[in-house]
């Protein structure tokens, strides 16, 4: 399973700020199954809630009416990273001297472990053991000698790595992302104020008007309903994280000023360009290659079905098997239909293979149900690195495809053919190919992980 | 919403009863989430538990190890039908003289009122509100003077509706499809054991191997590992409930002796044919709409679009919206991607419609972004009548189709064109067309509702 | 430990009546914490709350407010007795043909059982394993012909043994006490108003006026604020349990019209008569016998000392302990104070001994402290025979006094002298020494138990 | 309502650390209601489990077998002091470069708001609203240049105010009493391991063996099973909180080495030689005054009666009372036994009058039972002045007794006398009557709360 690790939320002076942030980090649960968390300032001071849990079970009414006052908020959707832990919830709010100041952070640093350590030598103490709360460090730090723009422009300057952030002090909302702009975040408006969220998704579900991606290396503020824009100041390729348009993200939001949809049906079509197959039909396996596998079936006149069925009901829990059901995991999820394919020649399409278990698992019930011939397509190259910008990869030594051959691959999972979109290919699915990190494919690194 | 009432699952003479039935039930939570129950018998006594809610809340592992014990168990999941309430839960089960009894219920009966009321007369005390009970109690009075088998037989002649039954006594299972079979119940085999479900995807989950579908007005018994089959001797017509394969059986499942998906895909290329329409893309509208959308595609030669992008994390309460959140229960489950629809002549696809509210807000929603044309095919014929055998339509005076000409309609949910599949288009979907009932769209019933 | 089986209270025709009973049954908290369960009428239909639990846990504001409506309500607290299952909580309520009936029952029937197998031999369904749901099947038969008074005393006719009932049907509360008026039930008055309770400790917390004691065969009918009694014609002897004044009791109650607190200092009296001590003071031992040891320590002039402090955050389940902490779930309740009691002779006064491992462990406890000697007094004579009529001792078998001579006891629990209050003296204490059960003491039941 | 603040237990190099742990809590409830938490060490790192409830409901099984591992453990339970919100629940544990540190504090700093500032604007970071935060960042950063147990007896040089500590680092339990001794903390024995108790109780729950209590100002360590003692190196007079003595302490506890059910039964005697009075009996008023009415009753020759009757089972909430129900909190606690006051002249003896409204309150209660004459006797003199060192009586202008004469509260709480034991009296009551600080009663503090 390949884990993304926040989803941020913000919203400045507009009534039931607490109730918005709650729809735009549930939009965007995708992003963070594990914890979430709001804080919200009324004008004299913040107030917090944040637990474990999905959103709906983190907040309740009375959070939203009564805990969480005030017209300002961020809000924080996390999946594992750092350990998991209550503690560790975003976002991290601290009373300071006389001020409040609230961070969230979507990202990771490379340099995290190596600021812990030489601040604790000079007597700080950490609360939680994530990359994040060192933004709170390196803010209180620079504030005893200037203002908050300046303190977040400083922090920036000592860590490294990737991070979207949205910081809430002094009655602003700050959005920072970092000068590579590995992670994203887009900005909108609502009624009159302005909103902040990693993925334009949220801004659908509150009917917000989209206005643009923030670019990297970009601090925004935003002061009592007006926007302004300094930059960072630290001059940096463009190295958009490419992954999140092939899977993490929404289908419908915009990210990078790219829709994802449109994105991912070129990556069928090129596929298909790259790949024909000989075939009765196309079919997404399982659902996040449904918009690849349109575009595939388009583009080669193939016929698409929609063959695995889904449990709606499957919750993230599961009582355990009875000892004769075999990989029980994989089908209670979903259930290939005999009858569509049963002397079938099948096109499958996915977005990654990762430890290439799973879609073994499926292929042979395929081939069980009486599939002639299977041919796997997916949307992008093999994944063959450890990505140190927040995406969590199976171990490098368990990524199928950084061990072994395509033809080997090819064999291991039963196919009869395999073909990953090429490099070329899927940079040709994107506007600006130039803007993007694809290290996880080629190791290509923008911010050295030994720093 | 449309509603079914409910699913069933039995199994007899197999180690780890409870939790194969718990799976049983899991699979088929979509016929039912409001309720879940199991009994199980192990040869001296049976156990029970039952709760509000979905099978994942209603079981924990401790109910499945320790309280349900035994090698023979039935269970049953439930949607409202009665009033909503936890003496309602099924399967109900009762201590009476030295036996124990169990049966659990899939349909509507339409003289349970005149049977509960005579029975009360006679001194009967009923605690549930639901139909079901009156098996129970039918069951016990006939056992006075008769055995398990023929006490069933019995209690079907003074009932009159849709009824699938399991029922656990005495050891045994009994199985029963009414009459007409109305409702479905299917047969397989797992390990040696007899299974017992209302759809196969129960199957499919488990590994068991589908035998066959239950005929109608047939009593089967299975008792150590054997069965045996006994006719109710009632002569009645065929008339399975057409409703099933539209919507709300899943398209893995094989009911009837029909697989689901495949009659969705005819529906859809039957329309097609009845209803082409000059268009860019087909789009199912929303995902119950998928494998006709799918047929429709093949059929038409249409593109297929997914481009109503499903939030799965949506639960089943809500917190309330803000103010300005109009149309939210829609939105929150479904938004429409801008990119795809934008200057797009559409085709939408779904299986009903209902009150129309939903429909037509989602039809404005993609005229705001944008789309030229929309289009509407639905896989059946209107409905305009109430089901009197366990499908819970909306009142009829809220039935779109039941108040309005097509014309209209088409107007009134703002498409350009709309068509409904006709009956003899439905007929030619499935393989026996005598054999349906197709009352909620022609009013004829075949047990009369005022019995 | 000893356990009473349930506790009642009703009142009709009064605002906020579920209110009223939740705080009449949380008085009598201590006559049953398995259990708790409401029934209110609000002149059209019954509402109806009941869970495992205590009251306080039990009943949420939401409860009081909106589920229970109406001025009438009927409420029950039960301890063990039939079988630990939901489906036992009382007051059991039915709806039968037009009406809704609800029952709450005190005590123990000794011909339930062929009772109930005759009514199921009849076709009668029962659903709880409760001696008290036979008098809704024997109700619900009789008001076939005859009204709802006369139907309950036809019912009285047929059961045998220990009931006192609250039962609400259409729209007048009714009270009852066996012939031989084995359980308490109390009369008061409350705003103009009627209630009914076990103990008039709930009359106080309400601020209610006692009036009196329900007679030994009364039937008393509160109808629009208005009583009226009729007489359940049996002719018997009043034999009230002299338990209740000895143990069950709260010490502030007045249950058949004596005074709690005051009957048990007479039998500390009584018993420093009979069995006086020459030693340095008198301690309860533990708690449930204060108020014997304040009227034992006023008879005899020895000081009265408190030195078994009770730790009042002890809930009622427990972590288990680790290995070596010996008699652990004795201790932890109660802990002597050493400085009082090292060097002292000691008298210490309890309400009973049944299993005696308690008593052992606590003046084993004593002498480890130092205590030179220590005597026991017991208010009542020993206990050794079972009762059939609601209370709980433990098996026969297990009985102490059952078992053994007052010798062999007194060195079994190493005591340096034992005294029992007679038979005589106990009778002594009350009112009307003729009027009571004495059974648990000589084995002379009033109603023969193999019945 | 007087709230003390804490209680503290730990356990040095003893299997099953944390359980014993829990019980040590468990038995000092009474210290502290609002949280509870447990840190453990197993030789390698900490582990913790804390939260807001009782002891029995913050921890389960789980935590004790599974969470909590190691054989060395501090404990703590906590009333309000700083606002109540799970941040403040302690101990408090950080991880700081390659050490875990846990500190566990009873008392309250004169000085915590000028340190805190001054440590913030230095960039620390707090975490809490708590005083005891304070001593984790002192030691963390001594601890750059000083070993563990330097680093606490600096610490200690920088606050001012009362603190009894446990602190869990490097495998060492360090326990320290303030200079002045304000709270208390004692030491014993267990299986050859070292344990510590704010209160004996805990011991004697445990079966430990009581040593000694710290004395004042001392730092004691223990380490691998052995214990040694350094001084903090203040000269300061001892000042140990009389009040836990006359209230706080469970009258079955040792500490300052006195017994404190002893110490109340003096209080008592002293009360009567004092202020006696010509009556029929006396009671505790309500159960606080138990071991004091002992006292005043024995040397009075007056009959003790315990007539105020507790109800078991009221929790720490309430359902909302009906609109008549008058005082109901007062109440539904205690219920006075009309049979035992009814034309009585009485003594009632408690331990203070804080606000009066519920001794007022009870008093009336007694009049309309029909007591002849009342007359109040109170263990301690009137407290007129707050404390800075951890006990919460009310805000100073809710204190009866430092508003108003004598005379005027002997009527406003409508007694027939009234009498408050003389500053002599209760130090006649206490062993060392030096070692007391009594700043409640006479203003004299020991630490200026200036500070």
């Amino acid at each position: 399973m390949i884990k993304e690790e926040c989803g941020l939320f913000g919203v400045e002076n507009q009534p039931d700020a607490a109730r918005l942030t709650y729809f735009g980090l549930y939009a965007q649960q995708h992003r963070g199954q594990e914890s979430a968390g709001i804080v919200t300032w009324d004008g004299a001071r913040m107030y917090d809630h944040r637990a474990m849990g999905l959103v709906h079970n983190v907040f309740e009414e009375n959070h939203l009416n009564n805990t969480l006052r005030g017209g300002t908020a961020i809000g924080h959707v996390r999946s594992i990273a750092s350990a998991s832990s209550a503690r560790n919830v975003q976002p991290f709010m601290v009373r300071h001297l006389d001020k409040m100041i609230a961070v969230a952070h979507n990202g990771s640093l490379v340099n995290a472990n190596s600021l812990r350590r030489r601040m604790e030598a000079d007597g700080a103490i950490f609360q939680s053991d994530s990359d994040s709360e060192i933004f709170l460090h390196l803010m209180v730090r620079n504030m005893r000698s200037m203002d908050a723009e300046d303190a977040i422009i400083e922090a920036c300057k000592a860590v490294r790595g990737a991070y979207s952030l949205l910081i809430l002090v002094d009655g602003m909302v700050m959005a920072v992302r970092d000068p590579h702009g590995i992670r994203p975040l887009s900005l909108g408006r609502l009624n009159g104020s302005f909103v902040l969220a990693s993925e334009t998704c949220a801004f659908d579900l509150l009917e917000a008007e989209y206005i643009r991606s923030l670019g990297p290396g970009e601090l925004l503020i935003i002061e009592n309903g007006a926007i302004r824009s300094r930059a960072l100041g630290q001059d940096a390729p463009t190295r958009q994280c490419i992954f999140e348009l092939v899977y993490f993200a929404r289908p419908d939001s915009t990210i990078f000023d790219e829709n994802v949809y449109m994105c991912r049906k070129a990556m069928g079509r090129l596929l298909a360009e790259e790949a024909p197959a000989d075939a009765d039909f196309v079919m997404p396996f399982p659902d996040s290659g449904v918009y690849c596998a349109v575009g595939y079936a388009q583009a080669s006149g193939l016929p698409y079905e929609h063959a695995l069925i889904r449990n709606h009901y499957v919750g993230r829990t599961f009582i355990q098997p009875t000892q004769g059901m075999r990989e029980f995991s994989v089908r209670v999820k979903h259930n290939p239909v005999r009858e569509v394919i049963n002397g079938k020649r099948i096109v499958i399409v996915d977005d990654s293979i990762v430890r290439g278990t799973t879609m073994r698992t499926r292929v042979q019930k395929l081939r069980e149900l009486g599939a002639r011939e299977v041919h796997c397509r997916i949307s992008c190259p093999p994944v063959r690195h450890p990505c140190f910008y927040g995406v969590d990869f199976a171990n490098p030594s368990e990524l199928m495809a950084a061990n072994h051959l395509l033809e080997s691959i090819c064999g291991m999972l039963e196919l009869d053919s395999l073909h990953f979109l090429s490099r070329e290919g899927l940079l040709k699915a994107v506007k600006k190919p130039d803007a993007y990190c694809l290290a996880c494919f080629d190791g290509n690194y923008c911010v050295p992980p030994s720093a």
